[in-house]
Order: structure tokens, then C-alpha cells, then sequence
């Protein structure tokens, strides 16, 4: 995924400055991704513990842990982990430490560093090795007869082997978070937190691949001949418009189902928070007005599942301004998105968008959205301001003039996260064999997120279920693997035989 | 690797009917891989139990247990395991069984599929991801700092990432164990087997990659792409000539090492018993007449190895006879081999390329060595037919001529496997961030696992140590480690920097 939440559009579709406010200046929130652990050595003075707290503390952060290390007669050796709220907050606060009577700062060392030493994953085996026989079983010569009944059986193979719990996730590096093009191997620990996502939440087995090329027919060749060993392709922090290429080309290849997290992921999370944004205000997803800034991969992908789902007004507003047919200078890709969504050719900029619009979805970029804006919106708005880092407004401020408000900040209420989705939906297409996936696929993904909020716990402030509500994934995978089942051919033959005689 | 032991030559290089006698019958030595456990249920009788192993027995397996699944007072439901020596002979136990008065039998399991069921192999993570701050150091926003450092210093990937402990497992499914080309779905047991074994031997994550195409282009290209999430390549089970290209084209392209286990894991563990074999006979490997049967992937790679150890008289014979440079029928790869061992330009067949040898060493196909053949050799011969399934000859009649024998076979002295190699290799690589690997690294490994067996130990019957003894990957780890760090260039350089200041 592009951010912690959601989506960066991967070609940032708007200026980050130049329109908008600033967002409102709030106290350092700090944040463990923030947090240090800073090695010192205290004088006896029994005081100088004490002034440890209250140093970090004038420096806006916050100990939360103080381990001794060593405590002799003329002094202690601690270990202080303090959260940040960010690099050079960081910074300060060791600086405090520094400036502390008696004090002497030994060692920095970053938690999120220490984490990543050596990777986030390893290989573990689910069968025992420690005889001869578990070697005759696991290994030759027991494994060939498996390999010649796979041979024989290639349905076989999803169920005898690592196939049928197994996803890649498949990056080229070229739009990791909101960072851009850092390429494969800086991508790699992105790759790897996702793998672990999958995992916690789905119990699947998930691998990074990443891929050292930005070439549509390299990678999309790679994926389809890495693919014999996967049960599913999670495509990830591919930019636009390339991944929209790879993707279609890939599904129409392979017999797993191809995923492109970025796009699809936001997009059942977006059409899952506005289900329940317009069961709050009371409206029909057939009847608002929904405006989409950006256009990239994630824009493309609300506005596609938006319209399956039912939406007929929608406009999408990117750096060209509202996107309408008639516009000459729109890529293939926009001019598509202009096509399905504004025949009436509807020109202007965002606030003209934004005039009598019921709901805002942004995923462009930071602070393009000015009160004014928000304010030429019709009652009882929904905002769901999306973009990463920065959000295209500041939800605190939207929240002013909309009815409901969600974003990808995990300190306010309603954090649309992918995290939601993904490990749900593959879930359920590996549960069912799938060999494709479908839009009514996504669809039963969002409809299954948004029922997880009963009509008694809805409110403006609780339209999306929290990321480690175990209720999610759950539900998301019976759904996927239900309609997956209901589609002629979607699935894999089930073999299931439980017996093998010799 | 192409058997359990070690290897078949890729391309069987001679019929493996057509010389020598049939192995010598024994009874059937029945093995845990051919385990069924059969479900039955037994009458009231007292005897019918004592029937059960009778009859078992009688097939000529053995019970390895007795589970009673139900007791009732007409009867007993029951899980019979046996042990059978191949498929035919599990199928006869059952026949056994179903012809004991008062038993019947419901179902029959093969224990080796059911443990494959779900495949052999998952992912862990290696951090928590219980909390929010879990979450956001292990992924968004913290991974992000993580991304860009790595941005800035490539070298920090091999640290920060699983690339400096992960394997890719890389087969085209084209020469499978001695099954031949059965493809890459087929294929994945065996390479989940293989980073089974990475994992049990040398704490390696190995991950298999079963590629859908044998044209050579494609697979050097797809490895190319996919190397920069692994810190090594290990590929598994392609068929000669075409392992030779790829491996060569890719060992020029990549900075991480390419090894083919079917190639160089043979010929390491072939020359730390020939070594070993030496040492019990007395002869000096520059003085000895050496015959390797079979010029695919394991021959080639063995005669390199003992051209590099020092050895000067090696002939090779294939289904060519014995390969000569002035043969005009040998293949670029043949006349190669030819050119590097057979200056003199002796031709002739493998009787005559045995007179007077002092080693020969079976890489081809079942059954091709005769008794008289080897009463030919050289007093205190050594004979290593390691053919699989089938070797070139019975080891235990070759032991009736030769000194020294050691073969693929688990139920004999001296058994030459693959594992006491590979897993060291690529630990020693790993730790020491190799770049690349040489044929020093693989004389050092060879070396190590010889240096295992002390000279109080020495003796004909044992020149190689146990695959399960810990010893032996250390000892591999270090010696392969330190001699590549020996190597100008051969290791990446050391980014030792456990604080990070912020």
C-alpha cells in the first residue's frame, strides 16, 4: 500500500503547497516509529534520574522506559526510550540529555533500526527433520511420488504443496509510500511489512519479490513465470499508469487472482467507509455527488468500484482540472476515467467540483482543500481526506463543516486502512481455489467491512471497524470466498480426497 | 539436488538395462517415505489383533505402531502403520489385510502425502504486531525512514532487510530428482524440501521460486530481476547443458552467489570422500587414474573440482564412450570436458577406461558397472557409484573388489549427500556477505567436510560424516566464509554500524 492508511495517488496529482491553508499547528503528537533508546551514564547524585524525565519531557517527548543496565557506587548505567515525534524532535531531545548536570549520553540507538536488523521475516518448516525418516519423508525419496502425482494432478499442486496458502508481493519500487521511485531493494522492508501483515492478520504465507525493472513486458513476463509457486499476486507500489497495464495483462494470463493493493485495497476501504459515512447522513450512494481528486491508481479505483456499486455522479479533479472527455491533454488512462464519469463534459477546478458536492474522497495530495472549499459543499458532507503524508485538508478543520469525516491518520477516529481489506480478501480467495477475481468480488469485500459497524455502534465518529477488530478479516474472507464460489469458473477444481491409497 | 543422495547425470548418459548384471535381490528394505497407516476395524475376537502384524509380517513389512482409534464390545477400530519397501509393496500389506478373518479395512493413508498436505513450508515474522506501535515501526509510518536510508546506502539492504539471509530456491522443473522434466508446479515439494533442509542445517530462509519456461534467456533475465530481495541463488534441478549457460551468465550479472547444487554440492561432498578414500588407501589424488562415469551437470562439476584439487589423470566416459577431443560427435559442453581431462586422445569404452583405475566415481545410470569391470581396476580401488535411483553397480558387491565404496544409498556406509554441503556453503556466503563464489570457496568447503572425519576415526567404512552432525556445517560455514573473505572483492562491504544517531 502507499501509506500506513491508504494511498498516496502515485503520481502526486496536485501541488503540496500551493493551495490550501496550512494545516493547523497542533503539539508534537509522538510516535513509537519515532522512538530512541539512549545509553547514559548518571553521576551519584541521586537527582540525576530524576532530571532525565523532566529533560525529555521539556523537549516535548515522553520516557517511556528507563532500564538500568548497571548500578555502581559512584553512579547508574540506564537505558532511556523516549517516543519522538519526529527525526529532528528526536534530535532535540537527545540534546536535552546532553545539557542534564551529571549526565553523559553514551549511545542513540533508533527502535525502529534495531527492529530491522536482519529482516522481518524468516522461512519456518511445517514439518519435523530430525530423523532419518522425516529426511525420507520431507526429502527423497518419499517427496518424488508427490512430485510424479503432481505431475499426473496438476489441481494437485494447491493442495499438496505451499501453493495454496502462498502470495508474492510483487514490487517494481518505483512509488513506495509516499517516497516515489526509491527502487526494489530500498522497497524491500515495505515488502517485508506487508508479508507480515498478511500473516498476522490472515495467516498467510506471503513472500517479497521485488522486481529490478520498470518495464510493463519485464515485469508483467516475470510474475507469469514466477507464478507456478503462488497461489495469488499482490501487486504493490507499482506507479500509475504502468500498473494498470500490468495488472489486466496478468489477469488475463495466470490462473491465481492478480491484486494491485494500491488500487483495489483503497478502493474497498474507501467504498466501505462511504456505505456507512451515508447510512450516518442519511443518503443513497445512487443519488450524492461524489467528487475524486486524483486520478492515479488509487482515484482510478474508487471511482471504478464506486460505480459498480451503484454511484452515478462523480466527477474526478487532477492536476488537468476536472477531467472531461473533450480534454485533449488527458493521458489514455485519465481520458478512460473522464469518459466513465463526466459525459455531461463538466470543466473547472476543484472548488467548482466542490460546489453542492455531497462527498469529497482524496487521494492527490496535501493541503489543496481550503475552508472555502469545504464550505460550498451541501449539507451534511462527507470528506474523507486520504492523501499521505499529508492530507488534502486537515481532518480536525474539515470536520467543521462535514457531517462525517474519515482519513488515513491513526490518531483520529476513522483510519481507513488497507489493512482491512487485503488480508481478507486473499484469505478468502485462497480459501475458495480462486482463479481470478472479480469486481463483485471487491464489492462483497466492502459490503462485508462496512457490516462489521452494527446500525447500534454507528455513529459520525465510527463508520470503519478498527484495524485489529479480528471481526474484519473474517468476515471479508467468507465474503470473498462466497461470491468467488458463486462465479461459473472463478474457482479451482476442489480435489479432496483426504485418502491416498497406494 | 537431483536424489537424496547426490545426483544423476541430467541427461541419463547410458541405458540403464543394457550393461552389467541386476543388482543383487535382498529382501525388501521397507522405508518410512513408503509408510501407510491403514484403518481397520477388527471383530470381537482377542486374536484378530495378534493377526494383524502377523500379517503384515507375512507381506514382508514391518508395524511401526498400533493406535486404537475406538473400542467397543464388538470390536476395536484401529490405525495400523507399516513400513513398505516401495508402492507395490504397500499395496500387498493392504491385500494381507484385507484377507485376515474378522478385520476390515476402511481406509488407507500414505503418511508421506498426508504430510505434504499444506505444503512443507511458512513464512513467520520475526516482530511483533500486536499494537498500534508495533504496527507503525514494523510498518507505516516508521518502515518509511528505513526505505529511505536504504535509498541512500545500498549496501544497508544485506542488514535491514531478510536479503542478507534468504535463499532463492530456483528450478525450471526440467530435471526433477531422476524423474526427469516434470515441470515447475510438480516440482515444488522438492524445493520446499531443499529450504527445509536450508532452514533445519544452517538457519538459512530459503524460499522456492519454480519457474514456468526452460528457454535459457528467460530464466537468467527472471533470476536477474528477482536478485535483489535474495543473498544468494541456488538452482535446483535444470537439466544439462543448459544449467552450465545459466549459471555462468549469471554469476557475471549478479553480486550475490550463484550456485547449482546438482553441479557443485556433488562435487564438493564426491571430493571430500575421494579425499577421505585416499587417506584409508594411501594414494595421493596428483598420482591416482580416475574415471568419472556420466558428463551431465554432476560429472562436469566433479571433474573441475578434482582438476582444481590437483588432480591430473581423470577420463570421463559417457554414452559416447570415453569423450576424446578429436571425437567430432561430442556436444560443446562434451568436447569441453574432453579437451580438460583427455589430451591423449584415448578413446574407447568404460571396461576400457577402468583398467588400472584407482577411482571411479558413477554420476550416470543404473546397473552399467560389471564384476569383471571392476576386477580390472587397481589394487585398493575406490568406487563411488552414485546413479539414482539405481547406482552404476550394488555397493555391496562392489565392496567384494574395491577398497573403499561409497554411494546415494542412506541404508550403507559412507552415503555422499548433497546436504552435507549445500546448507554450510551458503551459510559461510551469507555471513560473510559474498558477492560471488569461487572455485576456492569450493575446495575449502570439500576440504572441511573431510577435516570432520579425524584421523582415529578413518577408516573404510566411514570417510564421511553423518548428515546429521552438527559439526559438519559449521566447519563448511567457516572454512567457506573465511576464504571468501580472503578473495579481493569476493564480500560486500561490512556496514557495522549498530547505532543509529538520529
Amino acid at each position: 500500500m502507499s501509506t500506513d492508511t491508504t494511498t498516496t495517488a502515485a503520481t502526486p496529482s496536485a501541488d503540496d503547497t500551493a493551495l490550501g491553508e496550512p494545516v493547523t499547528p497542533r503539539g508534537p503528537v509522538t510516535s513509537a516509529s519515532y522512538s530512541i533508546t539512549v545509553r547514559l551514564t548518571a553521576d551519584g547524585d541521586p537527582a540525576s534520574i530524576g532530571r532525565i524525565a523532566t529533560a525529555v519531557g521539556s523537549a516535548g517527548g515522553a520516557v517511556t522506559a528507563i532500564d538500568v543496565v548497571d548500578s555502581r557506587s559512584d553512579g547508574l548505567t540506564v537505558d532511556v526510550t523516549c517516543s519522538a515525534a519526529d527525526a529532528p524532535h528526536s534530535e532535540e531531545m537527545v540534546e536535552a540529555l546532553r545539557a542534564v548536570p551529571g549526565v553523559t549520553v553514551r549511545k542513540v540507538s533508533d527502535r525502529t533500526f534495531l527492529l530491522h536488523l536482519g529482516g522481518k521475516l524468516e522461512v519456518a518448516s511445517k514439518v519435523p527433520l530430525k530423523t532419518r525418516d522425516d529426511l525420507s519423508m520431507a526429502y527423497t525419496p518419499g517427496v518424488a511420488r508427490v512430485c510424479l502425482a503432481l505431475a499426473d494432478n496438476p489441481d494437485d499442486v494447491r493442495r499438496l504443496t505451499i501453493k495454496g496458502n502462498t502470495v508474492a508481493v510483487v514490487t517494481d519500487g518505483s512509488a513506495v509510500l509516499g517516497l516515489g521511485d526509491i527502487g526494489p531493494g530500498a522497497a524491500l522492508p515495505v515488502m517485508e511489512g506487508k508479508a507480515v501483515l498478511f500473516k498476522r492478520f490472515a495467516d498467510i504465507d506471503a513472500w517479497p519479490i521485488c522486481l529490478d525493472t520498470q518495464d510493463v513486458d519485464e515485469i508483467v513476463r516475470t510474475v507469469e513465470l514466477l507464478a507456478p509457486g503462488f497461489g495469488g499476486i499482490n501487486l504493490e507500489d507499482i506507479a500509475a499508469p504502468r500498473c494498470f497495464e500490468i495488472e489486466r495483462r496478468l489477469r488475463d494470463k495466470l490462473d491465481i487472482p492478480v491484486f494491485h493493493d494500491d488500487q483495489h485495497g483503497t478502493a474497498i476501504v474507501a467504498l466501505a467507509a462511504m456505505r456507512n459515512a451515508l447510512r450516518v447522513v442519511d443518503k443513497r450512494l445512487e443519488d450524492v455527488k461524489i467528487v475524486v481528486a486524483g486520478g492515479g491508481a488509487a482515484g482510478t479505483a474508487i471511482v471504478h468500484l464506486m460505480l459498480k456499486a451503484g454511484a452515478r455522479h462523480v466527477l474526478v479533479w487532477d492536476r488537468e482540472g476536472i477531467l472531461s472527455p473533450d480534454d485533449e491533454r488527458l493521458s489514455p488512462a485519465k481520458l478512460d476515467l473522464a469518459q466513465r464519469t463526466n459525459a455531461a463534459c463538466v470543466r473547472g477546478e476543484l472548488p467548482d467540483a466542490l460546489d453542492g458536492a455531497d462527498v469529497f474522497i482524496g487521494v492527490s495530495a496535501g493541503n489543496i482543500l481550503r475552508s472555502e472549499d469545504l464550505a460550498k459543499m451541501a449539507p451534511q458532507a462527507v470528506v474523507f481526506p486520504m492523501a499521505n503524508p499529508t492530507p488534502e485538508v486537515d481532518p480536525v478543520r474539515a470536520r467543521q463543516y462535514a457531517a462525517v469525516v474519515a482519513s488515513g491518520r491513526s490518531d483520529l477516529p476513522n483510519q481507513i486502512n488497507n489493512v482491512l481489506a487485503f488480508p481478507g480478501v486473499f484469505r478468502g480467495l485462497l480459501d475458495a481455489r480462486a482463479r481470478e477475481i472479480s469486481d463483485g468480488m471487491l464489492l462483497a469485500a466492502a459490503e462485508a467491512i462496512a457490516a462489521v459497524v452494527r446500525d447500534d455502534q454507528l455513529n459520525a465518529n465510527y463508520i470503519i471497524p478498527s484495524v485489529f477488530d479480528p471481526a474484519v478479516t473474517k468476515a471479508v474472507a467468507a465474503a470473498v470466498a462466497e461470491q468467488a464460489r458463486q462465479e461459473p469458473g472463478a474457482t479451482a477444481p476442489v480435489t479432496d480426497r483426504t485418502t491416498f491409497t497406494p
